[in-house]
């Protein structure tokens, strides 16, 4: 079917770039944590070149902070991931998942250390503030939680670090990946990471008051302007492209850190104190049951995607994918999914039934990259 | 502005009948609990009309279910919500207020236990699993804490007795409000309670399998023919007449729950070990600074609403008001809203700042009677 209207209320929250976005106009949202995040301005294909060629600004307000601030934020924070971040300095930040005991994946959030005692946790679409603060409580710890009135506003692209250079000063250019610094904005301090869900690179503005978002929006679309910025939002062909998987379509609460392809950012040979990590041991030494892959998909432009699609081999269900589209710079379809393990070594060929036809499946090497397999 | 389109992805999950609504087709989504959830299949004034005289099934599958299960089981449920549930035997369900420490609402489920060691919540859109699941932990308790796969149906009307009776059997006919008994439906044993939200009347079945909850929705949709039964969903006028508050809207994780006009769940004078107990008492004896209400609100039909709209006394803003639609059975405008306490009396005159126009807002009973104040 093709998309359906979305009825808005009060429960889908507005973000401070609402009335904005919608001039430009939007042509569809979804909702993530319970708030408005668009998902189309001029067409899939249209918004994916123009966010590869010049600079987008993005209403990532749904990107929500949960705060943990007090003595015990530190032992919690660290008690929440199974990534060691002990030796986070304030404004250093990077990718946690978040697991439950038995490694499964809770969230995949970027983390913060904004103070000494105060973290902030940048989530994917689960109410995060519900796992921590029920931790705190059982716990007894002495730590504050809260989901906080932050909303970011991301400026991605080739050019974005001109646009926000040209807003906030040269020292953005100084900034490192996944760190921030606190700039001015007309006399407003606000913080500028340099981080973002795309490969083009970019920025995020942790906007902490919703007059000044809208002022520096409309500052940064004025400054964009000769760089040609124009609205944006994470775009499903990019972000198969460079391998972004998404929280709660590739990878759910059902899967370990492990099978979502996080081992990197999972730290099992330290000894912190995290909840999952003795469960993602044992799932390493026992082996995994799956893991998310890449796929380069042949034959021509795939239909739309909506639920997974079950990949084959010898007549036998092995994986499935769950996000799929064609690739109008690479002209193959890029996919991500899950597969047994056996089946993920690179080049091995899966079936893939899509609701239109057999093609052949190729496990591939993500970002993607290489020949079209037409 | 009008509502813009909602883009489809498995993030936003399908459920067991989605296939269905889209026969009807249904006009507008919304989504909830990370799920689809119908809100308009004729028009909002033609779905309320047809509600009220006849009998609609509706797709709550939304209302996921929290499952808590284990020795520690019961410990858990009665931590979690504010009302003495002690007494609750298997096969009795009741609305509970879930609190954080300080008496604010987390969730406004519906529980029912299910066994002795087995509670199930039907929660509002905000992740319970995760705040049960934290503080299981967190506690050391001995219960498993899972978001089960149930996808609720409801059938909802004045006909609602005769189409379920008529699948399940006569038995049905004496299901007390909030209880469920567990009948067969082609040799599949369903749970069917007395409940659901609408003020209509009607049954909730706790379907535990896809396949079975397609047939189900299809012998219910033909058995219910004769009772010129048809698809719908939570209608916005019924709700507000019925003083039917929503969690996300009208009363949010900012209010406590006697501020959300929940004091009837609330057992403060028990001696429960209930998390947030003791905030609520304190407040109750301090004096609620705000509270909810209904409104009957002058002039004309209201235009649509989205944001909150400011309610004033002499000049000053004394509340808001979050859900109001025109009543075109009562011919006035109907609304739900907090106020400061002093101004929450029965016939307290306001003064409504709409979008087109200053009303008059007049402190009123719900559920909504009278008449126009035209």
């Amino acid at each position: 079917m093709n998309a359906p209207l979305l009825a808005l209320s009060r429960r889908v929250r507005n973000t401070p770039y609402t009335s904005r976005i919608e001039q430009f106009p939007v042509q569809a949202y979804t909702v993530y944590n319970h708030m408005l995040l668009p998902s189309r301005f001029r067409g899939l294909e249209e918004d994916y070149w123009h966010l590869r060629k010049s600079v987008q600004i993005w209403d990532v307000a749904c990107e929500r902070q949960v705060q943990l601030k007090g003595p015990d934020a530190a032992k919690l924070a660290q008690m929440m991931t199974v990534r060691d971040i002990r030796k986070y300095d304030v404004g250093r930040g990077g990718l946690v998942p978040l697991c439950d005991h038995n490694g499964k994946l809770l969230n995949d959030p970027v983390v913060f250390r904004i103070a000494q005692d105060c973290y902030w946790f940048s989530i994917s679409d689960s109410d995060v503030a519900f796992w921590a603060g029920g931790l705190a409580l059982g716990l007894g710890l002495d730590v504050e939680v809260s989901e906080i009135d932050i909303n970011p506003l991301a400026v991605q692209g080739p050019q974005a670090e001109d646009v926000v250079a040209e807003v906030f000063g040269e020292a953005v250019r100084a900034i490192k990946f996944f760190r921030f610094e606190t700039l001015n904005f007309r006399g407003h301090p606000l913080r500028v990471s340099r981080s973002g869900w795309s490969a083009q690179g970019g920025f995020e503005i942790l906007v902490d008051d919703w007059e000044i978002g809208g002022l520096l929006y409309d500052a940064i679309c004025e400054t964009g302007a000769k760089y040609d910025i124009g609205p944006g939002c994470p775009n499903l062909i990019e972000r198969i492209e460079a391998g972004l998987m998404t929280y709660g379509t590739d990878i759910t609460r059902e899967h370990t850190a492990l099978e979502a392809g996080l081992e990197k950012y999972c730290s099992l040979d330290s000894d912190i104190d995290a909840i999952g990590i003795d469960a993602l041991r044992k799932q390493r030494a026992r082996g995994l049951p799956q893991r998310i892959v890449g796929f380069n998909v042949g034959g021509d432009r795939v239909p739309g995607q909506r639920d997974p699609w079950p990949v084959m081999a010898n007549g036998k269900k092995v994986g499935q994918i769950t996000s799929i589209t064609w690739s109008p710079r690479l002209e193959y379809n890029v996919a991500l999914g899950m597969v047994e393990l056996e089946y993920a070594p690179l080049g091995t060929e899966l079936t893939l039934v899509a609701p239109d036809a057999e093609r052949r499946a190729t496990i591939c090497e993500v970002p993607f990259t290489g020949a079209s397999q037409r």
